[in-house]
């Protein structure tokens, strides 16, 4: 057992507790309709010279604010030995500063409960979702737009170290943004807290029931939840159980709580970090700046800039107005996919604890040349012009019996930066037709091992834990 | 227990056993001195027209080999909010390629015993120090230069995944360094093996005694053995004692290896993540390259590269020529440092268990801002220069009795890059004089929880590697 073990009992407790809530599981769907109901949201898209304060900057050869703050869109060129390509140009989002992606915890009836915002984001394809408290980027909280105080940021702010339940740095898609890291944090106040408009308290159990609903918990929130510690035991798990208090009888539930409790693993910890080792030491990636107008194979037009082929995914103007009350309005770049994605998780029991098939991957803004990844993780594009079975695994979850299909919903991601972007989330337990043998660069982990691997800097991206925080156990 | 704790309990047992070694610890050191007397080494500095195929390269405005490969002097600008001085310039080694640094491990009488060679450096302060059994960079295993293939490579190069007993990315210097790492691996064969001029068994607790002697055992033999895991624990000590044989009658062993076994700790390691998250999302560390003709308050002459008032470290241009029975001659740069510095971990039983002084610092070339660094490391310059008390600990490690100083040698960075780089290595036991409290950016861990931070990607640094690898529980 370990010595912060009350938070994590807390942790446990919330993630099998939904009828101990305050607030009922079917009344937050209502009340985030009625939010959307509320709320005008008119989006344009335009032309760049239209846009306010962002100008493409000759200099530096990217399009950037004349703050010099929030992001820039730049020009990238690539190169590695990783797959088939081994050289391209593309834009990238490049945003160094570590925003906060923050919620505030707090018991009722001695349960766990996380205090999470109905928020409006541009890009949302329902326009409000479930977020975390707090969602600032640097630029935000130190006010250089000149907005209001974000709600709730003096309680990250002042928070003393026992009050901090989880903090650590995660990394965003490895495809679109460049080495871009979020502080993901969890904090516990015991004082009475004002709840303001927006604003709802929900038990753990319920963020994951509700992620199998399309497009409903964000991006942020799933970031943050993934991040969350189970503890590790070897005890056995009908004891663990017992202990815990565990009232679960979805069968699936108690096998992928026992894969998150249970050291049982077919390979070691260090094991895994000599897969990776072995990985990063052969792999090279390197990236170098070039001028957003000239990168090869992509054509800046006053309205997109887009791949000759239309590929991948397009950066558009938009002016945005939003409100509720009062109506903003600003108009900014976005990044719009071309196509949905597909992020899947393929497991199966291994000396009867679930174990999943973990890809490294490869991602040319990954802070550190490989992350770990979901078994499969494309563009339907991509595999639907490619021959079958080149993708490992991608038939087989394309396929995959519904009784298999344990988890399957449309997840969006960041709706301030991506325009309706959204990727198929799906977990698979699959049984003897997957083999023991894996493919190079794949590896089999127990959710115990990838909740260790994924407090540490940088290990798993955000497909994968987006998949993860989904997860339920009841 | 751990799943392969047959690995972590061969490593334990070698690290008890010196007399069961097949290799005397006293002929060692005659062994080595009888190397250093065989070999031939001329070392001239020369100016920089004078070196073969290194040039300044105009483009680049760095000093590179002809061939593109090894490494290159470049210059950076550093822009960070960290420390009083937050805007600088200086040279850096710039060497992207990820080298070998690997041991061959085999049980001799039921002990693990490690192959290490007497290697010449052209650096070394004793010519002849420690090794592995295979130092190589990719340029040397690629043979980029044309010489003859490492000893023992393809061993590493064929090693089957169980004969890999650890396998992790480890940094270098990250003032001198910009971003470099090395793959850190130790292997274990079971058959015959052909030991080579100038290669011998040693056991790991003899390793760790070598280091006692000043500039013996060389830096990159150091970083590998710091990597060695001994597991965690969570039961009694004198149980743990028992159970692995232990015979240390040494009272400070007893404690060290009490601090590497037991997870008793002040901090959870998740606390210790959020220390670390609150500090690489607070501190920025920017680095663009800027030519090396041009660098603010350095010189380039034609004889070496230094700063305009002599501190830190010069680069200087050298002609080798080194030789054995064959002699070879090349020319290179080489860093030389205008001074030595100090390194020193302050440590203290808290709750019965001894805990480290651990400094979270920040350095231009890190990986990732930050890494965990020894209590107290500077420049002997810095410490004589500055006013007294102004580096925590400083004062304290200066003067501190002999009866608590546990380890005191002298020992030298890598040679085939630092021209008689060497650092006063330290370790302190203290008592009550040091308080609970500690300075900002300093953290309280056991040497278990070092060990764990260590596995895992650029949490601690060469320094604090160095220290470690140097523990003896004999």
């Amino acid at each position: 057992m370990l010595k912060n073990s009350q938070n994590i009992f807390s942790f446990i407790k919330s993630a099998f507790s939904e009828e101990e809530s305050i607030t009922p599981t079917k009344s937050v769907i209502k009340w985030l309709e009625k939010r959307n109901e509320q709320v005008s949201i008119h989006i344009e898209k335009v032309k760049f010279y239209e846009l306010k304060q962002w100008k493409y900057d000759e200099y530096s050869g990217s399009l950037r604010h004349d703050s010099g703050k929030f992001f820039s869109i730049d020009g990238i060129k690539v190169s590695t030995n990783w797959g088939n390509v081994n050289e391209w140009e593309q834009p990238i989002i490049n945003q160094p500063e570590v925003g906060y992606l923050g919620i505030i915890t707090k018991e009722f009836n001695g349960t766990l409960h996380f205090l999470m915002q109905a928020k409006i984001e541009p890009g949302n394809v329902n326009y409000v979702q479930l977020s975390p408290t707090l969602q600032a980027t640097k630029s935000n909280y130190t006010q250089v737009h000149k907005g209001k105080k974000p709600h709730y940021l003096d309680f990250f702010r002042n928070a003393e170290p026992d009050q901090i339940l989880l903090d650590q740095l995660q990394s965003e898609q490895g495809g679109r943004f460049l080495k871009k890291r979020n502080r993901n944090i969890i904090i516990k106040v015991d004082e009475e807290i004002e709840v303001k408009d927006d604003f709802i308290w929900l038990t753990l159990a319920q963020l994951k029931k509700l992620m199998n609903f399309d497009n409903l918990v964000n991006m942020d929130t799933r970031t943050v939840i993934s991040g969350i510690p189970y503890g590790s035991y070897d005890e056995d798990v009908v004891g663990l159980f017992k202990f815990f208090g565990y009232q679960g009888n979805n069968n699936i539930g108690r096998k992928f709580l026992a894969s998150a409790l249970l050291e049982n693993s077919l390979h070691t910890n260090d094991e895994v970090i000599q897969f990776i080792t072995r990985l990063k030491s052969y792999y090279e990636l390197e990236v170098e700046r070039v001028s957003l107008k000239e990168i090869d194979d992509w054509v800046y037009t006053p309205s997109e800039i887009k791949h000759k082929e239309n590929k991948y995914f397009k950066v558009i103007p938009v002016q945005v107005e939003i409100g509720n009350r009062e109506v903003v309005s600003w108009s900014q770049p976005m990044v719009q996919p071309t196509q949905d994605g597909l992020c899947a998780f393929v497991c199966k029991e291994i000396n009867g604890v679930l174990h999943f098939v973990v890809q490294a991957k490869l991602e040319c803004g990954n802070f550190d040349i490989i992350e770990l990844a979901p078994t499969v993780q494309c563009l339907t594009g991509n595999y639907r012009d490619t021959k079958k079975g080149k993708l490992p695994f991608l038939d087989y979850v394309l396929n995959a019996p519904e009784e298999k299909t344990v988890f399957d919903a449309i997840q969006s991601e960041e709706g301030g930066r991506f325009f309706r972007e959204q990727n198929k989330n799906k977990i698979i337990v699959a049984g003897d037709e997957i083999p023991l043998e894996l493919p190079e660069n794949y590896i089999w982990m127990t959710l115990n091992q990838l909740h260790t691997f994924l407090k540490y800097n940088n290990y798993l991206n955000i497909q994968a834990r987006s998949l993860i925080s989904a997860i339920s156990f009841i």
